[in-house]
């Protein structure tokens, strides 16, 4: 349905696993829970290495372990995946479920379902699960040191992980496209925003402020535009293409006079507009000139936030720019306005292709946070043995 | 603060009145309970005219009686006003209160509302009130029979006036505006839309989808274009100006980055977005660039939408285009780059001043429907020798 994009989102990771989710066998925090009760006991085979489940404390750890699990946590406006990547055993394995941004369902929705994808992670594992060196989550809205203490305290990490850190998912993002190098990385999926890092390591942001304020380009936008062309259409201001068909069927609409009803009654989400990208991008993907319309304008506007953020890194030097977010999936029809707008006289950019998606950048943070060195090989060395490669 | 604009608002109509209502003395729909409790009783003077105090059933009235009081109302977005205008004493008065639109906040809320403003109308009559001959009351959102079935089912103003309709607001806003003459009306108050009669009878509407799926032009969409500059402004995207100091300061945001959370956590409603349209104005006043652009922009857009509807009339007649609402009240920051739009070449309209506001619309419309004779001249007459004139 949607035209061939770039392919850094391989199967291990694709989104259709979350249909897999064994909500009966969950309860909150259990898994953190049963994992705390454990203490130390039993070790177990597998693979290559003999595991030791052990207690969160990190006193009761042998000092002599050198770190070799590591968990990356990319919870986006949509969907949260993870990925355990184990060096010693050279393997991977990853799981997906629902979005654990704090403020768009609340704390304890995101707990609940941060839980929710580490069970899917450890499923089948029960005493036998590995005992991870370090962890990087990064979450989407994660935005302040009070929000990093919410997750901190709410111990679903800590029970698993020995060392953790929180941060905002555009950081795993950044860190992934463009392997640690300084640059800038453009997120594009439920929201957007633009995130990086200059040679002296400062920070840079422009976007990420929702869907009513800026997000323009991203999917919840996309999705948003594409309604507004439907009502333009109906009232004769603007072409009625294929978009406004495609569009009224998705929300069960008989005709443009039901749409007020579908969209506001239902309560104003993101998330909501933003499943209807896909839609915008099938119809886009058929020819239909007015979807088209919609992602060269996204694109553009993209090229802006980034162009806007490059106005940070000092001097003359040319910049690193790198992408990721389920809208980049859509290619060329999002790319090539982006890239051509990007790349217009007076840029100083370098447009580079992600190296590594989201949740694979997180676990390179938490490779980074442990020491280990060379992590950005450590890392492609594994992925290239696993299902990715 | 806000520029000297048109006129046709006149203090009678002035929503400082609202401040007046005495919500300890009202309870829902007690005013319509009274009145149909009273029965046929009590005549008592008031001015020329002997008033009958009569239940709500229409069988116990005099058929002889010539119609005299006419009620409208003009349920907006944000306000709702009522008018009652007795051609036989030559008198009008006036009252406001929130807004009566049942998709905005339910139909409870609307109903106790609508009850609000006629508790302030009669206010003091007691059972010395007019009896009501004819009543018009144009609601916002008011679109489908099922709706309007709702509010005569209420029985609220079934229990004041003894003829009846129920539309929506554009309704009354075109018959003010136009003086019920062929043409068409651009409502511009918390959304926006574009309603009109044909001279064969036909009625015409564009936009009016709310501020999420059009409105373009409308408060709601000034006051969000605004933080949209605001947040563009921070990020290096457009030029900082007043704007961002006046808006933030609104919202008591100390920084731009409070204000997602100022935004979506106290839930999106266009009315809370069109509080900051008056803000943008007195910036755009002050002579901001930026402020003035959004201006620029929502003229253009509301000229695009009557333009659209223009289509509609057959032949190539010259149609007459008039204008209603709050945000034409901000004068010639709107009704400059309106104008300049709505007469581009190829338009075929002649853009009339307003006659009649909204509400006096509506008046028009109970005139019109009880049978009188030449309403426009006989509210007119009224209007002059009252605080109007």
């Amino acid at each position: 349905m949607v035209p061939a994009g770039v392919d850094f989102h391989k199967s291990y990771l694709h989104p259709r696993r979350s249909g897999r989710l064994k909500m009966k066998a969950f309860s909150p925090y259990g898994l953190v829970r049963r994992r705390e009760e454990s203490g130390t006991s039993s070790g177990g085979q597998r693979g290559r290495r003999k595991w030791m489940i052990v207690s969160n404390s990190r006193q009761t750890r042998d000092v002599n372990h050198s770190p070799s699990v590591f968990l990356g946590i990319d919870g986006g406006g949509t969907r949260t995946r993870a990925l355990l990547v184990d060096i010693a055993t050279g393997t991977a394995r990853a799981a997906c479920g629902p979005s654990t941004n704090p403020h768009a369902g609340g704390f304890e929705t995101a707990f609940r379902n941060l839980s929710v994808v580490l069970s899917e992670l450890f499923e089948g594992d029960g005493d036998r699960a590995p005992q991870v060196d370090c962890a990087f989550a990064g979450i989407a809205g994660l935005r302040s040191a009070a929000d990093r203490g919410e997750f901190a305290r709410s111990g679903i990490l800590e029970g698993i992980a020995g060392r953790l850190a929180y941060g905002h998912d555009a950081y795993g993002a950044w860190a992934g496209a463009l392997a640690c190098a300084p640059g800038l990385v453009v997120l594009c999926g439920t929201g957007s925003k633009v995130y990086g890092m200059t040679p002296s390591g400062k920070t840079v942001e422009t976007g990420g402020f929702g869907f009513l304020l800026g997000d323009e380009g991203s999917a919840a936008w996309i999705g948003l535009q594409g309604l507004r062309r439907v009502v333009a259409a109906a009232q004769g201001r603007a072409p009625a293409t294929a978009l406004s068909d495609a569009l009224l069927a998705c929300l069960k609409c008989r005709s443009v006079d039901e749409l007020p009803e579908r969209v506001y009654a239902a309560g104003l989400t993101s998330r909501r507009f933003a499943s209807l990208c896909p839609i915008v991008a099938a119809v886009a993907g058929g020819g239909d000139e007015v979807a088209r319309g919609i992602f060269r304008e996204g694109g553009r506007k993209l090229a802006e936030l980034a162009r806007a953020a490059v106005r940070s890194f000092a001097g003359d030097d040319t910049v690193s720019v790198s992408y990721q977010g389920s809208v980049f999936e859509c290619g060329e029809l999002i790319l090539e306005p982006f890239r051509t707008r990007l790349q217009e006289r007076g840029s100083r950019v370098a447009l580079e292709l992600p190296r590594f998606s989201g949740v694979e950048g997180s676990v390179l943070l938490a490779m980074r946070d442990s020491g280990l060195e060379n992590p950005v090989n450590v890392l492609a060395g594994v992925l290239s043995r696993t299902e990715r490669g």
